[in-house]
């Protein structure tokens, strides 16, 4: 006999995973696989950021930082804020974790008892909602479509808040549709969760990536909302394992404790290396590998929607296309499959980020340079022609 | 209006915190502070592990690695287990975490749910009965004291059973108090848990660091529990945030899914450099630095007697005294006030490892070089004469 917690009956594995050991199987069989499918850029992290890992390494820097990180780098985010948004945010409230992960953990187990309700957007990133069932919360996965552009809406909040729910979780630009609320949308919202007497959340972990316009943040709104953020993305800093979070002034004392004790301490060398991804010279790197991105997702594009696939709500930051596939495949789940063995082209099932016409979904990351995407897109607009 | 997580409410803040901040000020205005605080050994990482790590950011390792770590990695756990130990580990059990700090979160989440109870040591590992209540679990603090070392005992497990405990949760070595359990005391811990078909959960962090003898692990008498351990300690890793786990068969797809969820992955630079943890030239300045800390406990346990601490337990491992000072003082957390504001001395209240006789507790590190230790020792002598 053995025990199993109750969370594991609603903990679904990231089905993606399956179709990147299978797509590792076919390239060790000498298979030209294209990876499309894992919501990381194809950028090693910038030589400048590395460099000042090494030199802290170098002088030996090993050992455990602060709980909510080295005072040099909440300094340096809260100077980030300043430059590049116009916006005061003091140090004091900036918390530096172990990825946005170790962020999302902080702020819902701040917020979230057993049996709180948090509102999600389905679809949507899908740790969220099991970060909420780890903490015993009520994850409400509001189906969210095109007219939204995929994003909660005040009535959503008005229809789905009862005396349970404490927050609602916005993503922006969200993932897996890259779609981007505007300044006051986001305003709507905190006033709607503030009436209600909740919290906003609002997931900036792509923030940098947006397409044709500058970023915002929704701290420039208020300071009565959390807002997660991460190295991992613009920053091309994944596998470091660095976010942070900033976090209202009434809550620090809360997060301290359970950072101190969750997590001890996010990792040193990624702190130290860090705090050369706001330099002039990293973000020249970073801005031109953005323009990049945005090449990509032009050309990308009317390739996609030649094949058949539609977009309904252009995606404006990110690197994803959440793709309708319903008039090319049956089941999104089984063209990934497909996709994978018979073109070589790695993408994600739309199951991966909820269940709200999951089956006719799929997310395509432009994570590869724009002549590999559009050869994909080509081995697929083959797949499909064979039907 | 705001909401507030219910868990808040019991979870309290690291003491020491407090008392590192003030030790930091008093060192700001020019103070010879000696730090014996922190669970945290003095050494920076060795060279070797450094100089893997600066490699593996040369050659680009900066993206995520799979969500239970690089196989490389996981094949040298295994191998570890196997060389040291004779014990054969099979590597897909093998969990690599980001800390030991991941790997409790994944145990417990795996295991526990609303309402279960968890058997726990008072005094033992704050964070254990946090993470248990962060999960909406109930600790269950046992009160230990020098009959068992310290340590749960059979008798424990048949009187603090119920119906809704899931584990029980030892440490070998433990903190605050360095006591070790015996293969012997292990195994009948493991019965008693199945016997109540429940799951017992060893932390052996602190392997490797005991004196006098070789350490031991409990994979040596089942596979059927989780042993939790970590780069930290031994391999004097800490702020890389690296740990690992090994997992029952039973559990590796719920812990699987838990890691890609909570987690993405362990840090990947940290893996890397961990990959020099277990080569000789490491193995042997490891070791040099474990005879350094036999040669310290030897020459600061006497010197602590002289000044009327008592010691009930010999610690057999990790760097800790769990020192009664009921002799020498009122309450503990004032002494460790008094201790650093007017000896310079940092030492940890017994309040930061449970509530059972805290108050007549401390926990002295020896975190420093022995000449360091004996003048820290001088100076609480001198302290508590003047009483």
């Amino acid at each position: 006999m053995s025990h199993f917690a109750e969370r594991l009956n609603h903990i679904a594995p990231f089905h993606v995973m399956e179709l990147l050991a299978r797509a590792k199987a076919l390239q060790a069989d000498g298979h030209d696989v294209i990876h499309m499918e894992i919501g990381e850029p194809d950028f090693t992290t910038p030589a400048t950021i590395v460099e000042a890992g090494i030199a802290a390494l170098q002088s030996g820097k090993t050992g455990y930082s602060p709980a909510l990180g080295i005072p040099e780098l909440r300094e340096a985010i809260s100077q980030f804020y300043k430059d590049k948004f116009g916006v005061n945010v003091p140090a004091r409230r900036i918390v530096v974790t172990a990825g946005a992960s170790g962020a999302l953990m902080l702020a819902l187990g701040a917020l979230v008892s057993s049996g709180s309700e948090v509102l999600l957007t389905d679809p949507g990133y899908p740790c969220n909602r099991h970060f909420v069932r780890t903490l015993e919360g009520t994850p409400i996965n509001i189906p969210v479509g095109p007219d939204s552009k995929y994003q909660l809406t005040v009535e959503d909040i008005a229809q789905y808040w009862t005396d349970k729910t404490v927050a609602a979780l916005v993503a922006s630009p969200a993932n897996p549709t890259g779609t981007v609320l505007s300044q006051a949308e986001i305003q709507s919202l905190h006033q709607a969760c503030a009436h209600k007497g909740g919290t906003l959340i609002v997931d900036e972990i792509y923030q940098g990536l947006t397409y044709g316009f500058e970023p915002q943040t929704a701290l420039a709104i208020s300071d009565d909302l959390f807002v997660i953020n991460s190295f991992s993305k613009y920053f091309q800093m994944t596998g470091w394992r660095l976010g942070w979070m900033v976090v209202p002034d009434a809550y620090l004392d809360a997060v301290t404790r359970l950072a101190q004790n969750l997590f001890i301490a996010p990792p040193t060398p990624a702190q130290y290396a860090a705090l050369a991804a706001f330099t002039p010279t990293t973000i020249e790197i970073l801005e031109s590998r953005r323009h990049i991105f945005a090449e990509r997702k032009a050309a990308l594009k009317p390739a996609l929607l030649d094949i058949g696939f539609q977009i309904h709500a252009d995606p404006q930051g990110a690197f994803y296309f959440y793709a309708d596939c319903q008039h090319i495949a049956e089941d999104s789940y089984a063209l990934a499959k497909n996709a994978l063995e018979k073109a070589y082209v790695a993408i994600t099932p739309g199951i991966d980020f909820g269940s709200h016409l999951a089956s006719q979904h799929i997310r395509i990351a432009y994570t590869a340079e724009t002549n590999i995407l559009l050869a994909a897109a080509e081995r697929l607009q083959k797949l499909i022609k064979q039907g």
